[in-house]
């Protein structure tokens, strides 16, 4: 183990009040929509019912699924959250409704999974690689956290505890343990998190063995799958690499397979790493995340680019209108990116964590927050729209628990100093070293890039204020008390550090100059050749055929085009649209031709473009990202 | 039925002695190696053992396949062909074994197909949809007449006519026929095939009644699945679109479903248009020739671009790296073009027959003859290589036996008319109304535009030559006797007529100027949507990355590039390569980058295109015929 560092702890969501017009009616309408609207396909779907036990070969009702615990789960663990941002009485009743069912299945021995119980009694544990009981555990025992945070009760805890110890007796290195690990990743960070949640150090030691026996030889799947009287050689899945068991991890340097599973992974071991001031696991981290982010991310943040296996293949292979870009994917980016930046204070992570909750993430839910994508697609000939519910459904529960916790990734602390990663109107009251430090945000990010920031303070206060410079900003100033800060000096690894005693009442006020531009994509990405994108602010923009004059698919746009942006409240809820010059091409000449000599012509039209997260909110209609360039001689 | 029309007459290959330095190595290649490597797979894999009919469950020796038959038959109709142009007894030895081995599995009945005999004897008839009976036993009747042709003895022949007879017992309007028709189409123009040989017109009949009844509802198919116990609307397929029985015949107008059905489909169709005088058939097929031809074609040629139905999907989806593309429905489009040409001289139709022989047919097959593309795609990351042979093997023989037929493509005979459709040299021996006409073509096509055509006659004959303006060329000028003929008042749908009274020994000059140009293809295929191809006369170019400086993917074309042409004998047996400006993509600036605001910056360099249908005959490496256009500003 290398030296046990200091690492910046993030400010929890609950010391942070959202007030601005952007995140405050999102967070509301998954309080008020979406939360019911999932709890609603929960019940319908029979997954709290397979609570009662009571499904048996022929009796009608539908089979437990593997999975289905994790998706109560993700409901309760935002439904949670939800919770202690807002009281609400009939939401605290169903939660404690749920909490109930679920504890009724648990067993004698602490074990609690309705599939293994009354479906498949002798398959437990027996296949880790596919059957998701640890991915499931994680996220109950995630979910028993935050309801212990929320209302202080600890049956479900103390359940959820009950069943991690089991698991600490079941896996581990001894000679009468199971020397495997999760097929699917999750277990990892919860174990972690009731590690710091309780104190019980067996939990971080069972994290750290499912990490570090990852991807060891010989490999644990193969030797599950011959018990089970199968050939390794027969796996469907082809390769370890598709549950990031191919290599152990700390040999890993490409991301590849599943790409939740890959967050999950990433996540539990960055969270592992700041626990043990790991050096190793952090280089390994640096070298995963560098992959992802320079060969293997669409530009709205989504990740995963292929539907076979829900993930990762070859960097630059990022199609658009095939894209998978798993909405869980997205979260899970967010997750890793906020424990990256906990590891060290850099704004390559805090860039991609808002480029995936301003666009994959946000796109994933409708302005109404009940209904969802799964697939999270840059192009779509109007077939692709979200949906109530999925027969494989951990995306909406996912945002659930994600939306409330949004104030928890806007700030973090250090010794002296405070940290600004985000940029959301806000009320923050803030623990630094023992001294209460009150930030008030005042801001119209993402629309404007104004940032105004009022320090309250019982008494004046030594401390740094680190403000993350956006990496879509090129042009910015900042003031404090209204005088300008000289600012070349002060960026290090992308946050302008402002380093003095504040007085209560001192003011800071950014100005990051928000200009709607176009964006090229690296040449070796295919599918973007010749294309560009729109992009303003930390948000990607996107056309839908019915904001246009001319049918979308013969837009193009000019690489000299002015772009004009101006706010309309009357659209999408209120958005900022971007408008411009393109050129709609002639198609006069091609009646009956495919293919001739003659050069396209063009004439002048305009294209109005909407922020990406906002698409499919309206009749149904074509979407692009990426729009072809048209060629001016 | 409309009134009778007199239709042209296609010289046949037997007449046309190919002399030309294109295509009569090619001819050779295919006779000297790709029949015999095709004869040994036929060999190797079980196809021909399996007419001893000694299969049976256990015996470990290949199941017979529902459509072997179709692969033996059609290299046998290929080496009679082969046979017709020069003599050669090691092949007829083979030829002669092979149809004895065909005509000893041939039952009391005349019934012939060693799968449904020894492996599923009861399934006879029993399942049209999917079986390929019918099929089968329409390669058949072609190969018989082919032997016939080419070596006088009828003992196949008579075996296939005494099929035939059967089938025409058991298919048919009458109360106890089967009112059935193929799932895949062949038949019908083997039929009328059988017809025009022998007189029979029981098999015009047949051929009439399995096009007039397909369609027709209540559904055949739909019945005999019923019939086998299987609900209707669990057709694999999904449609009866893919076998194009959704509608009747007359009523369809788009053309969909898998594409080599189609494509003998409308020969059929158009077989028995030329013998019925039918103008509601062909309109019908001018209709399906202006779908197919005006929005499902690959600039090759090729057709179908999806590999999931073998076949069509919507207009303009034409996508590069993924097309289908099978070499047998470029081939079944050359059949139908012909017999359009046929019906009604327009040179739209000897247009896409040479589009399709030059480029998408010609590409499937490698410069020795013996190596195979099933599937042939206009880009590649250099994972498609040319195959031996393939477990479903249709197209290496279909290569074998459109080969030596090239020379019936060339000319056709109306009233008092010679039409020339395609530029190859040769020697013809025609007979016009009872006179002889020879007809010395020389030319260098298609690298150089120059035709002469020498007319040999016994005595001064009036009639009309008539030339066809290749679609791929603009400038031009036509000489009689080295006198310049004015051109412009004697294009008729694409053909120059030249109607005089010939001497012998006149002389014509054609010059088709031949120049490299870019092409650029419909804005509605989004897969060609900035890009550009290269074509110089009826070939389609490509770049391979092995002759660039430059990594293929880097490079672009600039719109206003020159363009030069010149022979290389050392390249790939002898080509004309197109070299001109390209821009290559500046890297530096892109490292750990994944989009930036930054427009593409590049540098000059140059390019090397080669025939499309020549690549992939050298190392492996990446391939590309649309090239992205650069911007220049």
């Amino acid at each position: 183990m290398a030296n046990l560092q200091k690492f910046r702890e993030p400010v929890p969501f609950t010391s942070v009040k959202i007030t601005d017009a952007f995140w405050a009616p999102r967070i509301a309408a998954n309080r008020e929509h979406g939360l019911w609207a999932v709890y609603q396909q929960l019940k319908d779907t029979g997954r709290l019912n397979a609570y009662r036990l009571d499904w048996e070969p022929g009796s009608g009702t539908p089979v437990p699924h593997v999975f289905w615990d994790s998706d109560v789960a993700k409901w309760l663990e935002g439904a949670c959250y939800s919770l202690m941002n807002v009281p609400d009485q009939a939401l605290l009743d169903v939660v404690e409704d749920v909490v109930d069912r679920i504890l009724a299945a648990q067993g004698e021995d602490g074990y609690l999974n309705p599939h293994f119980t009354v479906v498949e009694p002798a398959g437990r544990w027996t296949n880790l690689r596919d059957k998701h009981e640890l991915y499931c555990a994680g996220h109950l025992i995630e979910a028993a956290i935050a309801h212990h945070q929320a209302t202080g009760g600890t049956r479900f805890l103390d359940g959820m505890c009950r069943y991690s110890d089991l698991i600490c007796q079941v896996f581990g290195p001894g000679a009468t343990q199971k020397h495997g690990y999760p097929g699917h990743e999750e277990i990892e960070l919860a174990l972690i998190k009731l590690y710091r949640h309780t104190g019980v150090r067996r939990y971080l030691e069972l994290a750290a063995y499912f990490i570090d026996q990852r991807g060891q030889t010989p490999h644990y799947f193969d030797l599950e799958a011959q018990q089970r009287g199968e050939k390794s050689e027969d796996y469907w899945a082809k390769s370890h690499a598709y549950t990031q068991s191919h290599l152990p991890v700390r040999q890993q340097q490409e991301v590849v397979g599943h790409a939740v599973r890959a967050m999950y992974l990433y996540s539990g071991m960055a969270d592992l790493a700041a626990e043990t001031g790991d050096d190793d696991l952090l280089k390994t981290l640096q070298t995963l995340w560098g992959d992802l982010t320079s060969r293997k991310m669409y530009l709205t943040g989504g990740i995963g680019a292929s539907r076979t296996n829900e993930g990762f293949t070859a960097g630059h292979d990022l199609p658009n209108r095939e894209a998978y870009a798993e909405t869980c994917a997205a979260i899970g980016l967010i997750f890793w990116a906020k424990r990256m930046l906990r590891l060290s204070l850099d704004s390559r992570y805090a860039d991609v964590m808002e480029r995936s909750l301003y666009n994959a993430m946000l796109s994933s839910v409708s302005l109404e927050g009940d209904r969802f994508f799964y697939v999270n697609p840059l192009a779509s000939d109007s077939t692709h729209h979200r949906q109530a519910f999925f027969s494989c459904s951990c995306c909406p529960p996912n945002i659930n628990r994600i939306l409330p916790t949004i104030g928890g990734y806007i700030y973090s602390t250090g010794e002296s100093e405070i940290d600004v990663h985000l940029y959301i109107q806000s009320q923050a009251e803030i623990d630094l070293g023992g001294q209460r430090v009150g930030l008030t945000q005042k801001t119209d990010y993402p629309w404007d890039g104004v940032v105004c920031l009022q320090v309250d303070l019982d008494q004046p206060l030594a401390f740094a204020v680190k403000l993350r410079k956006p990496g879509w900003c090129d042009e910015y100033r900042i003031f404090v008390n209204d005088q300008p800060i000289p600012v070349e000096d002060n960026l290090q690894a992308g946050y302008l550090s402002l380093d003095r005693t504040w007085q209560p009442g001192d003011r800071v006020r950014a100005q990051w100059v928000t200009t709607a531009h176009l964006v090229n994509a690296h040449p070796e990405i295919k599918a973007n050749v010749g294309r560009v994108a729109l992009m303003r602010g930390p948000l990607v923009y996107c056309l839908e055929s019915l904001d246009q004059t001319q049918p979308l698919q013969h837009l193009y746009l000019p690489r000299e085009t002015s772009l004009s942006s101006h706010f309309d409240p009357d659209v999408l809820g209120g958005v900022v649209l971007i408008q411009g010059a393109a050129r709609v091409v002639d198609l006069s000449g091609w009646e009956n031709t495919l293919y001739r000599k003659e050069p396209m012509q063009f004439s002048e039209t305009s294209f109005v473009a909407i922020p990406y997260f906002a698409w499919d909110n309206r009749e149904p209609g074509e979407m692009q990202v990426w729009m072809p360039e048209v060629i001016d001689q």
